[in-house]
């Protein structure tokens, strides 16, 4: 006869272990340590709550001090890989293995621990596809999660960075799990609960609030003419013709600019109401001005931003907010709606190849893919039409039979020619390639497949891969707007122009537009500060995106 | 100068206008009507709670009475049409458009309404596509939902058949929407807290509890020895060469025989460990035996099923339960699971086509999707590799340089050639597209494409999709497993053979699997009662399942 509550009790007994340490659920701050010891097990899978922005920086401070004899072989289950405590645990043999999505500061080290054997990788997912693996084979054993508040009961309230929270509790509680939150403070009564109280099981008040990093802020004065020239090619080159109201944007300049347009060139173009109205977006501070002109409808955010709280909470229309005031966001549903319900995805990258596959892995970095693998696919289980999804689907697919026709999601890649340090943006082969090589993965750390990919955007022109019949038509179209990289030069120009004079690719000319028109006074902000102006004082952005 | 509260100020008069009608947040069923009537704005988009199984049934009878010149222009956007209320809004002209995902017994009625006119249709979504438009353009502005309890401040209760009700509630409570909840029964203290009781804004105890209907029990008895035969073609030659560990599972006989026959036959194959460990599924009876022999680690659910709580409750370590005993389900999050985290979906459908796209419309009803364009599409942002997954983009693609080839999800269609009232399952051309035509709609109803089906099964054998070449070859693999209808009949025989020679096709034999060996005695259960065996008696059969 089986026993069938094994994890039932595993989990008593990891509370029991606790319980000493605890007075109701709260735990002392200076105990961190020591209740991690008690209550992980070796060989536990643990999700150590780093988002995108928001950290559990000292339960990851508390782990990486753990006694490696006690706390081992544990298995790393989390979407990001940002403090250097979340690779400490490596070094210091508290855990071996590591399945995440997204690392951005810490994508060298990462690099050199897989190199010298000290992580065994599962994979590198897109944040959506790491939960639903909570939820099948990854489901944590103990959550360490951060809150803004919790009352006596463990009722926990995160405030504007809700982000990965729910998943990851809902994942470990209602699977046996042990669930731990640091907060910034203890409360009577939460301004709203984002986390019931019987879903968590230890309750630490940090001395210092949770680190939280401002991601998604991008200061207007550092964007060019070659940014805004790609901008202004997105707007009339792809969002009016298309006519895309329902959309996700990527965190570069060159999509910061295209925020910055909206008011100003977008208006020109009479597109206001047209497109750009519903969007999947962090609270980027860069789309004020768009909000204010009165571009947009709504905003469902993955997380939040740091500086942009008072602004939200002047604006409920806009934002999804709660009964507090402050923004809720939720990175599952948010990245659900960009796969699902967006009709464009546009986002930078560091390479790309002929066949239109791009990367940011580059020699040394991994950065991870946070949310653009999901975004930056062709959603197949999509059964609802749209104008856009439509006519894309009609121009990748115009032979077959109507009714069997189905659409397709733009899918956009914008940058420049050559990135930073005049690196190639275009190039015959990714370095993800030598490096899935190099480390035996089964899979190169591919962002986005070219055969997703709809349009590439540089300053030369727009390449539409949509309307081409061929590979040989796509490398084609991809050397036409790769400029003067080795494989823009190793374009036939005979090709390039048949391709051009069948709309495969349009030039800055053939879309009425001048370079020379591209420049800075263009950009409803010009500055941080004219953001904040916008914002009527409400945005109060980063010391150090200040500069007045 | 924009007011930037509208919809918040829209929602607090929303709230003054029913408070006359509550204590608290409490309102007595008999002004249900009156409520809606308070509450809900013409034009309104409004979400009455239809799941797969739970029904906001209360709710439903009093907005179907509720008066047509105050309550007017709705746009109904729920998951599902179940109920005949659901309907009645639209006859009575209390709501004109309707965006939904599955619509069981009212397929039929929901066809005539489209064909009169009474209803503008937005699209039938897979489910977790309309929750993703829930964030963007679909956001609900009422929502009307059912739990089992809620206490004094609104906390919820939902009870094993949690389901839709989290995404419902958190995407329209935090956009400034109206939340009425029915209830069972009000407590003290409810036995754990689904739904935080700040999202709740009204509660309406229902004078009878909420109708739940048992849509996933198939009755052993009634499993033909022709399922048996399709269901150990597919254990044998499916699940066994790929090593598929995690599944989904559709709802109809031939899946419910695959289920019966793991701890038999399966066992026999020496499986055990090595296929179908881990599922996202509901708690399907059939399962029971699989789970008692040990078969199966953990089980994801979308809703539960009527008679399985006691049983759910004593298997806390396969399923997700809360601190109360009872199953945590969850839609939103287990159709995620479905789509990123699973190695295989199976189901069956009515009409398959020379392409391989599959329909459950046919002449005069529009079923709806449920999740199966969602679990039956490869997911294109996958990112982390495991056998099976690899092994199929193998087949499909093998050619491609090693480090740019992606996995396949194996996307399994199964089922007779013949089906209900010998109707042929293999159709030249589907009655889903004569209905596009005659509704004028944008998409056909396609349940499944083609291209993303990589194998079909029935009783004369498994066509595999992905070796297939070119259109002329997939053509004749589905020929190739048509059996007698007029499609199998139109095969080439040569080609045929080349394809068998090429294992394209598998018969039984040259899987080395006698026909005449597919009895009921393989099954692990034979009948219900043999399931609540299995259960230790904890399976409580509703009681049109019981004839003992």
């Amino acid at each position: 006869m089986s026993n069938w509550d094994n994890a039932r009790r595993g989990r008593l007994s990891r509370l029991q272990a606790g319980a000493h340490l605890a007075e109701g659920k709260r735990v002392q701050a200076r105990d961190a340590t020591a209740l991690l010891e008690a209550v992980i097990r070796p060989g536990d899978r643990v999700c150590l709550e780093g988002d995108n922005q928001k950290q559990a920086d000292l339960l990851a401070v508390a782990l990486a001090a753990a006694d490696n004899r006690v706390v081992r072989d544990l298995h790393m289950v989390q979407s990001g890989i940002v403090l250097p405590e979340h690779l400490d645990v490596f070094e210091n043999g508290i855990a071996t293995r590591l399945d995440y999505a997204y690392s951005g500061p810490q994508s060298q080290r990462i690099a050199q621990l897989l190199f010298g054997g000290k992580i065994r990788l599962g994979a590198v997912h897109t944040y959506l596809e790491l939960f639903a693996r909570y939820f099948v084979d990854l489901t944590p054993q103990v959550a360490l999660i951060a809150a803004v508040s919790a009352d006596r009961d463990g009722n926990l309230y995160t405030g504007p960075n809700t982000e990965d929270t729910p998943v990851v509790v809902e994942a470990t509680s209602f699977k046996n799990g042990v669930v731990i939150a640091q907060v910034n403070e203890i409360v009577d009564r939460v301004p709203r609960v984002d986390i019931p109280g019987d879903r968590v099981d230890f309750v630490i008040q940090s001395d210092k609030p949770f680190f939280v990093e401002p991601l998604f802020t991008r200061d207007p004065s550092a964007i060019t003419e070659t940014q805004i020239l790609t901008a202004m090619l997105a707007i009339k080159g792809i969002y009016a013709p298309y006519g895309v109201r329902r959309l996700n944007h990527g965190i570069g300049f060159n999509t910061a600019a295209i925020e910055l347009l909206l008011p100003t060139y977008g208006e020109r173009l009479g597109l206001k109401g047209k497109v750009a109205a519903q969007w999947a977006l962090n609270p980027h501070p860069t789309l004020i001005p768009a909000i204010e002109s009165g571009w947009v409808e709504s905003v469902h955010c993955f997380g939040s931003e740091v500086g942009m709280d008072e602004y939200i909470r002047a604006r409920p229309d806009i934002f999804f907010t709660g009964p507090d005031g402050s923004l809720r966001s939720n990175r599952a549903f948010s990245q659900t709606a960009g796969l699902y319900a967006c009709d464009l995805f546009i986002g930078s990258t560091l390479q790309i190849d002929l066949q239109g596959h791009s990367s940011t892995v580059t020699a040394g970095r991994i950065a991870g893919f946070g949310g653009a693998p999901n975004m930056g696919s062709d959603a197949r289980g999509r059964r609802h039409p749209s104008a856009p999804w439509l006519q894309a689907g009609l121009e990748a697919d115009p032979d077959s039979m109507p009714a069997l026709r189905r659409g397709r999601k733009l899918i956009v890649q914008i940058g420049e020619t050559f990135g930073d340090k005049n690196a190639p943006t275009f190039v015959e082969r990714l370095d993800a390639i030598a490096l899935a090589e190099k480390l035996s993965l089964d899979l190169a750390p591919i962002m986005i497949y070219g055969d997703d990919v709809s349009h590439i955007v540089t300053e030369e022109g727009i390449a539409n891969l949509l309307l081409c019949r061929d590979a040989d038509e796509r490398e084609h179209a991809i050397r036409g707007v790769a400029g003067y990289t080795a494989v823009g030069r190793g374009r036939d120009p005979r090709m390039v122009e048949r391709l051009r004079e069948r709309r495969v690719i349009q030039r800055p000319e053939d879309l009425g537009i001048n370079p020379l028109d591209a420049n800075r006074n263009m950009l409803a902000a010009r500055s941080v500060k004219d953001l904040v102006r916008w914002s009527g004082g409400l945005y109060a952005p980063p010391a150090r995106f200040r500069n007045w």
